[in-house]
């Protein structure tokens, strides 16, 4: 986990934990890598938690999950690069919020590259598998263990095999299930549905998500 | 209703024909709402029906309802112009697929005004009231009639009361609960969901729609 000190990156980590998933914070500083494997712990007695910088979480793991701000996410990804190995997934949740920028969090920024995620695989070094995710599970759903997250994660990549190693990933979360969106240019548009999101819940003081409804049981044979 | 020659607008009209709502089908050929008319008889034996070009139609109804493809958005709007009236309730639910230039639907073209319903409202007399929806409601599930739609309508637009007053019609479609998503503004992503539920459906070979979770009940208060 990058980005695990925010209540979104941090909720996604206690969820994994809780279903026996062992967890590689990192952060810029070790020392707040370490803070919040406390917190986790804390959080989730019986989880498996251990604390290193970015490049070190990165080494530790097969899986990453990248959860920064936007603001954040190419020069976490600059540093992270090194660390990052062919054949390993990086799960990116970023959104390109106007919010970084001092906009609305109800508007999007343009990227060049069509998304966050096509960013994130622009600068991974090739033979990463980016896998985009997460945009529409909110901080705050995350966070409250006592309820099941009752709603579909949606998922882009250019391949199938990707996705459906994600989707066992994250189905662990809890009332999640994982829908194939198609290609990361997708990304493009789930991204987009966290500021649609944050418009419905200024609107209905929620923490609402999203769910499929049409598509055949299960969704992944 | 304006486009019920198509698949999508013939949906909605037998949809609301069914609960009673009276429909004006307007083309731009009078003959070609004549047979749409006929069809929709055919389909709701108890609705009510009338046929119009496009100028009839929308000088007949107090609300409007857009569906035509793209590509006609805007020279639609240029002839019905003349013929709408302030405080008249304009529902726009154009998507700018790439489709529309020859390019995937999974695509969106870049609309200089943000969105389709931008576009319409700027193309719009002053005075009528637009509101945005119905891009995430498949053309399939809206000509099953046997089955509810089991799915949300979002709705993008400037007041709320033009959204409430959307959301008492859209409501009569069937299954269909509709949902405030903000300004209209915010059309540009929920146009794009149309292009997200087209790479959805291409995978899973569904009809698929959008449930949102984690809101209140009801909706509307």
């Amino acid at each position: 986990m990058i980005g695990a000190s925010g209540a979104f990156g941090f909720g996604i980590a206690i969820r994994l934990a809780r279903a026996g998933v062992p967890i590689a914070i990192g952060s810029r500083q070790s020392e707040r890598a370490r803070e919040t494997v406390a917190r986790a712990a804390a959080a989730i007695p019986q989880g498996r938690f251990s604390a290193h910088d970015n490049a070190g979480a990165a080494r530790a793991a097969s899986t990453v999950i990248l959860s920064v701000p936007f603001r954040n996410q190419s020069e976490t990804l600059t540093n992270l690069a090194p660390a990052l190995t062919p054949g390993q997934l990086l799960i990116d949740a970023s959104v390109p919020l106007a919010a970084a920028v001092s906009g609305k969090a109800t508007r999007m920024l343009g990227v060049w590259q069509g998304s966050a995620a096509q960013q994130a695989r622009e600068m991974a070094p090739d033979g990463v598998r980016v896998v985009s995710a997460l945009h529409t599970v909110s901080a705050a759903s995350l966070t409250d263990l006592e309820h099941p997250l009752d709603q579909d994660v949606l998922l882009c990549g250019d391949a199938r095999e990707d996705k459906r190693q994600a989707a066992r990933l994250l189905e662990l979360l809890g009332g999640t299930r994982c829908v194939d969106c198609g290609r990361l240019e997708m990304a493009r548009i789930t991204e987009s549905l966290t500021a649609l999101l944050i418009s419905v819940n200024a609107r209905y003081k929620s923490h609402a998500g999203i769910r499929l409804t049409g598509l055949p049981d299960p969704v992944w044979e």
